[in-house]
């Protein structure tokens, strides 16, 4: 069985590599075998991960009871997750997997156009039929006897997540949320970026530096240029992240670089890394996209956005940066740290940015329950943005089509992003309880500390845990909103003066 | 069936940019992972092009008599082909090819370990069982009335090649050779390589410049730094280049990216660049390795190490290479020329380097034959390299130990490298005739009309000829010594007084 996993686990990350090559180094012509390349390494992968013989091996691993006896153990969890991700690949039909596919992939199309025309009403039809699609393989999924349409698709994410948990979370959090973005704004008024022109080389040189010292194993992994920041590879001995620079913006290129190594030193600290037999198997492989996202976000805005971590790394401006050796480390900790609700998501503050996610995890849990028409989107979407961020929405291209997610028929994927800055925030107080001084060890640039109680109480678990209860696992709790909003409150109601 | 060859090629065009990928890119932790990867798309690779639904295809194909009425159309190259690697592949036992398979990845370590130490009796076992395991293949894939078992293996590089022909051809070449070599070493003397230091970013800029000017296609193609120069990728519209940099030797990288270059243009130049139908067909395919090679040689030789290439060049250094700028055309012409007989082939210069190949095929002609015993070897490559070349071998570390090919079972390889310099020849003299102002072009950088010319008389030809057809059709004769030693002594005579 674990043979037979590898090897779709051996296709899956030459499709990886492929992918990470077409963004990083392909020429521009070669784009269209690129996609035969990947189209046939998925159809390979796929038929690998469903073929028949590994529901019979299944069968056979799940009766032997001395392998499966202690539910954390390696098999048994094994045995669990290959289960999973089997019974979610067999239950779709071929036919709807691949109108699926063609479907999303001319969505993606139309929806490219729709948003640079700022015309919903193109992109309309084809959401609508990416609904109904998606609707249809929720049912072929199934849900659970409380649960809803949504449960099923956000599975493919978040195992176990449902939208009455999410809900649970979010309902009280929304509020008060948008209570302290509105009380910044209210406050923040003019403030502007910082300005400082700073030439990619030595941009690169510092993102390097940082990524290295904070515990990027470059001997492990490499960092490249592409459009949009990204963590790929093929897995734990070779990750691959990405970044971009603005030569105006130093601290953009800093801080995307710090969120893309938190997923790598999670990929590059997975049990893997200490056992190869593991490569490959659900063990050596990550919770949820949640998880994976809490130890992006903990690096880039707990650490990366604190003082703490400032007035260690403005000192190393100085040769890295001369043009930013000028700026204090108050200056640059109020300028990581500048608060403006605004439009666009992939810009949000820290402050503002789960209010985004907010709306369109309510908006899609309407569109696939059927509660909300595909046509109304863009009203329901104007309001909530005027309600949660006191924003009158400008046209759709900022409004409803910004994000490409749905179009692709990621529907249950948003809400991975605050369940992540959720997770990171209790963690990052729970390690701060185990270890008083941290803040005094990252004001030294040592983070040899964090990285190894991530390592110990997350990245090393592998699958053991489902996210809920890794977190009450590591943290003793149940995810909870207050560890997100002490920091939020506690950074930015003194930066303020509220 | 065309369908099902694009298949095989898509796996193999992957494992080719994962190869790519781990010579130049591969964080050194990566490599355990590729070896696997790649192994699962070579075993995927092969059963791909030996499904018996492929021989079932090619039955039909061929039997539709209307299909392949004319042995040159793309239906009837296309099917040719297919049989020809279908036949082959088929034919050797799955149990061969994995003894093989183990056995040279071990030779493989046994003679780095054996040259490292130049002990001959550590690698001498391993050679006389893949000189066993080879013969036994040349058996399953037979070979011609008039041949012998050489010619089963020579097959797989240089389709339609024999012992016999390649004799018929190396041996009234290699008196004459091995007596210009002799009169131009006892007239160069002490002559030394002229050392200018230009930084390694310096002859980036130029070495891609050249390239560029002489016709590789940047929107379809990389050039990277590898330890050892290649040229690889997926296909015409994906070219990946290599070279390498000595800060004190200019002339070594920019022959090289000339040389690897010429091998880019050809795959830039296949009949798929013009017809994406036709991409992973074998009228997309390079007609052997000697054409391959002939390709790169002509530009790296026939016009890099031509003074009217130099001509043009030498001025160019001015800007992209300064420390090199004062250095005159005669100067730069001579020391890309300098002939120097040594024990190494790859350092060789061109008016010795083929007589380190015809060695090397009398040598494994004989191993395969029987004639020669492994233990023999030594003293056979000696005795040759005396009488040859005029030199005493040190030892054997520098001797019948310094390639890696036989260890990988490359038996019937080397020839391909003296052919591709034949045919280099051979076309540029026909070149030449067809374009009387060809050195006048060289001379003011225009080198579009010889692209042209090639790309019409070879690359777009795909696979439609052998290699001894296309010589005889696009030259109007067979291959022949003769253009060779016209322009090595066209050369080297005047240069060395002689």
């Amino acid at each position: 069985l674990i043979r037979r996993t590898r090897e779709a686990h051996l296709l899956e990350s030459s499709a990886s590599l492929l992918s990470w090559d077409q963004e990083t180094m392909m020429p521009p012509r070669g784009v269209e075998h690129r996609s035969r390349q990947l189209a046939l390494l998925a159809r390979l992968a796929h038929q690998a991960a469903t073929d028949p013989v590994i529901g019979e091996l299944l069968a056979v691993c799940e009766s032997d009871r001395e392998l499966t006896a202690d539910p954390l153990s390696i098999p048994a969890v094994s045995v669990r997750e290959i289960r999973r991700h089997y019974d979610r690949a067999t239950r779709l039909p071929a036919a709807l997997v691949e109108e699926l596919a063609q479907v999303t992939s001319l969505a993606r199309q139309e929806w490219a156009e729709a948003r640079q025309a700022s015309d919903f009403a193109r992109f309309r039809p084809w959401l609508e039929r990416v609904v109904t699609l998606k609707r249809r393989a929720a049912e072929c999924y199934g849900w659970g006897a409380q649960g809803e349409p949504w449960d099923a698709l956000a599975e493919g994410f978040e195992p176990g997540c449902t939208a009455r948990g999410v809900a649970e979370v979010f309902t009280p959090l929304r509020p008060r949320l948008a209570e302290l973005a509105a009380r910044i704004a209210a406050k923040a008024g003019a403030d502007r970026p910082l300005t400082v022109i700073v030439p990619p080389e030595q941009q690169m040189a510092l993102v390097r530096f940082v990524a290295e010292r904070i515990g990027f194993d470059f001997t492990r992994g490499r960092l490249d240029l592409s459009t949009h920041p990204f963590c790929g590879g093929t897995h734990g001995h070779d990750v691959r992240i990405t970044t971009r620079f603005h030569e105006s913006n130093i601290f953009d290129g800093l801080l995307s670089v710090m969120h893309e190594s938190g997923h790598a030193i999670y990929e590059q600290g997975l049990p893997g890394s200490e056992d190869e037999e593991l490569i490959g198997t659900p063990m050596d492989a990550a919770v949820s996209l949640a998880i994976h996202e809490s130890q992006s976000r903990l690096w880039e805005n707990q650490v990366g956005r604190s003082r703490a971590f400032w007035t260690w790394c403005q000192p190393q401006l100085r040769s890295l940066a001369p043009a930013a050796a000028g700026l204090g480390v108050e200056q640059v900790y109020r300028a990581v740290n500048l608060v403006k609700p605004d439009f666009i998501r992939v810009e949000a503050d820290e402050a503002t940015y789960n209010l985004h996610i907010m709306v369109r995890f309510e908006l899609e849990r309407a569109l696939v329950s059927g509660d909300l028409a595909v046509a109304d989107l863009p009203g329901a979407w104007n309001a909530r943005y005027k309600e949660y961020l006191g924003l009158t929405v400008p046209d759709d291209a900022r409004g409803c089509l910004q994000d490409i997610h749905w179009s692709l028929g990621s529907i249950g994927y948003f809400p991975t992003y605050t369940l992540g800055n959720l997770y990171a925030a209790q963690f990052f107080e729970k390690a701060r309880s185990d270890m008083p001084d941290l803040d005094a060890q990252i004001e030294e640039g040592q983070f040899g500390g964090l990285r190894a109680w991530l390592r110990r109480h997350v990245h090393a678990q592998g699958k053991r845990y489902r996210a809920a209860e890794l977190c009450q696992v590591v943290t003793g709790r149940a995810l909870s909103p207050e560890p997100l909003l002490r920091h939020l409150e506690g950074k930015f109601l003194p930066l303020y003066d509220l």
